[in-house]
């Protein structure tokens, strides 16, 4: 948790993003570690818990992490959260809260509640259901397909 | 949509990831096109809407697609819901469900579930809460810190 903060802190005074850092371990070797690069990549999906997911699954050649472990400083939120079930990644160690990073200006919060269906800002419409829907009947065709 | 459509197809087919595309509009321009490629890139984040979130942000040079319009051939799942929220994007279009795509083996409609804490096989452990709270507190007190 120490370095996750470090990197936090570094991130921070380098102007590349907010106070976030990650580690991705293993049996006590570091894999990879990340803070927050929104502000230097522009790149709004580059948190620090995605970052460190990515340069993992890089050095390791598999989107698969299940037997790793994350260290955050905050609580991940939804985006990050989601990557974590993606990477199947079984333990996750964070520090502070949604709370905290609301108290800073950060948004997780309120995307939290979104994700509840609350104070929904964003328009979230269907369209053309039956042939996206053919796209699995497609893909389950396809002998083979590789799951993820 | 159809653009969307295509786009997974192509990707399906040439093993690049799962049947799912994404395209980022504005005033009926085109800014981004994109389809999963967790298998080409072995990133468990490499969605069609984060692909395409990534492209157009990187395209733009801004985090902040607040008047971008994003349509999808599935609802997006937890991560790819996240990222819409952080880049700000006001409109989505999607086609197909999770229930569909759980028909074609993904897990976007548990990982729901799993954002609700229903069906968790996540181990998720708060550490060093008052160390990580106190990085929110160096943020406030950087005067020039960049909101995103």
């Amino acid at each position: 948790m120490k370095i996750a903060y470090d990197e936090a802190t570094k991130g921070m005074l380098a102007d590349e993003g907010g106070p976030f850092g990650a580690v991705i371990v293993k049996d006590n070797e570091i894999i990879a570690t990340a803070h927050n690069e929104v502000l230097k990549s522009n790149d709004p999906t580059a948190h620090a818990e995605v970052n460190a997911i990515r340069r993992a699954s890089q050095k390791l050649g598999s989107f698969d992490l299940s037997d790793y472990v994350l260290y955050t400083t905050c609580m991940p939120c939804p985006m990050c959260l989601g990557a974590i079930f993606w990477a199947r990644i079984g333990t996750v160690y964070y520090g502070a809260t949604d709370e905290d990073a609301a108290r800073g200006g950060f948004d997780d919060h309120r995307f939290y509640e979104m994700m509840r269906g609350e104070n929904q800002d964003l328009e979230l419409n269907q369209l053309d259901h039956q042939e996206s829907a053919k796209l699995f009947d497609q893909w389950l065709e396809k002998n083979d397909r590789q799951l993820y």
